[in-house]
């Protein structure tokens, strides 16, 4: 019995710093509308999707920062989402700044979530790498606060059975770490979600720059062929409050193949058809991992960062 | 100060079965002298070098599997090469099929050797990721049988510091595994040679073929990116009796950009300026490992292969 999904990848263009939620959620629907012209049986939306960028500012003041955070979710302005996607039996993901109480102590998250078709919250993901820095650095032409705004995620990657498929999640700068897929494959994810907010400038080594989006597609292709899984990665793009996203949102199939990408940095939806059974071409053959991986040859890549070298 | 390296990526073309060592190592000389000629420090030669790539062939006979077996190095059939490139002050890496003694017992592994601009081996590495197959399977077009001919490595990725910068090795299919570059990389490799021996057509999965040569550079450039090191991936290539192997065979620089390429099948050099100091700008920013990492969260990723899912 094939095992398909028909997926969207629903790229987002810029969000100003004043643009309310229910607006973004209006753009949102519009995307996920089209997806279900097309088919579609789950929508991806990317990273911190409801609100602009917000790391890229330094705010001292911790009210100020909470006002792009949801302390719920659904609430008041992401349920006419929830709504429309459970009307049209469409599942979704995205990613927003997560605010909670957990054990007395107020904590602070870059998450993403998966909805099902009957919109039912399935999985939840807390961004385990976190880029950027703790401090204002006023050099910079932007910050990258991530660090000082979010707490690393404690849970570690796995999939949730959704969909018809075993799927995982994953946020922005995770891409970038061969060790995600690979945690991801190796508990079986047929499917990684991974929504992102890239500036084309990078401070720290702006002689890259202009390596930005072959850096992404590499990293997201790497991924996908080395462990035998769809990716799908999308991007908020284009120019945002002055700073420059990168786009060429995508979707990624287990032989590294980009089999579907974004060619602006609008809101844009691009589709694919996936069977999650072709992941098997990979993993049962050239990485079938039982087989041919070597893990007491790898002894440093569990191993705490000051046991190296 | 610049701690710059040239170095040759040699490829071979196809070494037939009948063709003895030393018209190989004639051949191998000659792309030596080539590289001289160009500046280089260090020339970069393939997997099983010496020979024709032998276990396509199932053979019952372990004396025939033998003869492609070195039993000591630098031996007769390669010291030309060891003292012209002591000669011309260069030094060199290239693979063999090595049998030895050790405690008592015969054993043969797929190993690749770093010789010094003195002449010296200076590091020596036994294949880690063994693919293929153990046992004949004669519904194949050709066999791979190096599970059978070989054993594993038992020793770990690690560089050697030599011409310049730290200096490691790994061999064909091990540059398909993520895991081999982390490795390196987190002992402090600065640049990984690579050779290979790698058919066109994968009789587990044939509708992959067309994609082997973008599954080679996709996995050299996203080791060499997510790591921050040079890598130099060399063929042997060209139909070798009657297999069709894949070239293209490059130098990456730590951005992941392919920096030079071989465009024959044929015996070909090509070659960089090596900067090793350039493995900084990726080290010290969006991949500081101390900085980024959470081994923590990769509890799998070092874990006996029983304990998965």
């Amino acid at each position: 019995m094939p095992r398909n999904l028909v997926v969207g990848a629903a790229q987002l263009g810029p969000i100003a710093r004043a643009e309310p939620r229910e607006a973004v959620v209006v753009r949102m629907i519009a995307l996920l509308d089209k997806a279900a012209a097309r088919g579609c049986g789950l929508v991806v939306f990317p990273e911190l999707a409801l609100t602009t960028f917000f790391p890229r500012w330094y705010m001292p003041d911790q009210a100020e920062v909470d006002t792009f955070f949801e302390t719920e979710m659904p609430n008041a302005a992401t349920l006419p989402l929830f709504e429309r996607a459970r009307a049209l039996g469409i599942g979704f993901s995205f990613g927003f700044a997560e605010k909670l109480e957990i054990g007395g102590r107020i904590r602070r998250f870059n998450t993403a979530i998966l909805v099902d078709g009957e919109g039912q919250i399935v999985h939840r993901y807390r961004k385990i790498h976190l880029p950027g820095h703790t401090e204002n650095e006023p050099w910079r032409a932007f910050q990258h606060l991530e660090k000082r705004y979010f707490e690393p995620g404690e849970e570690v990657f796995s999939p949730v059975t959704a969909l018809g498929g075993e799927i995982g999640l994953a946020i922005c700068n995770d891409r970038r770490w061969p060790e995600t897929y690979r945690e991801h494959a190796l508990r079986g994810t047929e499917m990684v979600l991974i929504g992102y907010n890239t500036p084309v400038h990078y401070p720290l080594a702006p002689e890259h720059d202009h390596l930005q989006c072959f850096h992404n597609h590499l990293s997201l292709q790497a991924g996908a062929y080395q462990n035998g899984l769809w990716v799908v990665g999308v991007a908020k793009a284009g120019k945002e409050e002055n700073c420059d996203l990168i786009g060429q949102s995508c979707i990624v199939a287990p032989t590294g193949e980009i089999v579907a990408q974004a060619s602006t940095l609008h809101d844009e939806l691009v589709i694919h058809d996936c069977d999650f059974d072709r992941c098997t071409e990979i993993r049962a053959n050239i990485f079938d991992f039982a087989k041919h991986r070597r893990p007491e040859m790898y002894p440093l890549l569990s191993a705490p960062i000051a046991t190296r070298r």
